[in-house]
């Protein structure tokens, strides 16, 4: 069993991600979703991400969130701008997007027996989301063995968040040893209508703070650069 | 916060178990899963049971796990009409559904601030199912937790699975005694072209049994009946 299916939104983290997998040996079968989310460019980066870095397999899994809706990346709410408030959730967190996102893989790692899932989450230079906290992945991996008749038959199956601890500077430093073109890559929460990363929101902040912090630049081009 | 979600497939445990949320004095909220089951008369039965018992509000949730597959639900396989072999877990299983389940059904409590989850999962007179039992539910309260913003905020999602340790039988007699009419639900996996229960899956067996052993009629007509 060599194989692991790796969660790719198409970003910085996940392609990050997806390049530390293959780097560790396993078979990748790479997993997009399609969730409804405002940067549709999103999964057109995943496809480019998957393509570029070489996988297994790619599948793009249709969930439409938006029948769920209470996020600014899921509802036609305005995406904040401004700094994020140090210790607070944005309105830019997805009611339990992860949650929902690794139980879609666990079925699919059942189906394809794969023994590990890959999520790029990380819990230093991150917004704040819950469901990207260490405890959130070991309560996770607990729940995937006695959910699952792979559980039942004594295979665990192992939920691997290899940046989980890592500065943004950090994964791109990694990210950049192995090879991946962060051109490839999609991190902007509200595209301009010509598919331009805006430069203000959190996720571009963090994204280009990472950048400076690592002392390489960032190879997209953005709308306009946050202060 | 007197809301409550209620999974509601348009079996006969979901029916029970609304009827028991409802005794219980919450605000319950309906949430049915069009998640291209082979059953498609499962919704239908669903918008009956939530129109007959009364809800505040009923969603049908659309996610096409055929995208995933791995089961006699969700593929075309035969679905099976011996009896099952105990111990094991029968072709009818669909992987991780009631983690994704579950998982969207987090996702909505959070947005219409739902305090709990009604789930009518059972361990005792079920298909040895692993996501039926227990210690999957424990296990899916303590992830809730860590994965919400409501988690994060002191509030803690209780998952509510009464009739996890009830007999079929039980669950039929305590569904009677609160007005649950069973002629509303539909319980078969691999129903006639015309609609007819087939008699003869698992669900039908454990359905047939139940009333048999509770003494009551099972007011809904079959196909065949199972030995």
């Amino acid at each position: 069993m060599n194989r692991a299916i790796c969660l790719l939104s198409g970003g910085l983290d996940s392609a990050t991600t997806l390049a530390i997998a293959k780097s560790e040996g396993w078979a990748v079968h790479a997993l997009t979703f399609d969730y409804g989310q405002r940067a549709t460019a999103e999964v057109q980066a995943a496809l480019k991400v998957a393509a570029h870095i070489g996988v297994a397999s790619h599948k793009v899994f249709q969930i439409d969130l938006r029948q769920i809706g209470g996020s600014a990346l899921t509802e036609e709410w305005e995406v904040p701008k401004q700094e994020p408030v140090p210790g607070t959730i944005p309105s830019t967190y997805v009611p339990a997007r992860n949650t929902i996102l690794l139980s879609c893989a666990l079925g699919y790692a059942e189906v394809i027996r794969a023994a590990a899932i890959y999520i790029g989450v990380n819990s230093l230079d991150y917004s704040g989301y819950p469901d990207c906290r260490p405890e959130f992945i070991t309560a996770f991996e607990r729940l995937a063995g006695l959910a699952t008749r792979m559980g039942s038959e004594g295979v665990q199956i192992r939920i691997h968040a290899p940046l989980i601890s890592l500065s943004k500077a950090d994964i791109i430093r990694r990210g950049a040893q192995l090879g991946v073109d962060y051109g490839w890559t999609f991190s902007c929460y509200d595209p301009s209508p010509t598919g331009l990363a805006c430069g203000l929101c959190e996720s571009c902040r963090i994204r280009l703070n990472g950048f400076k912090e690592a002392g390489l630049v960032d190879p997209i081009p953005y709308q306009s650069y946050g202060k």
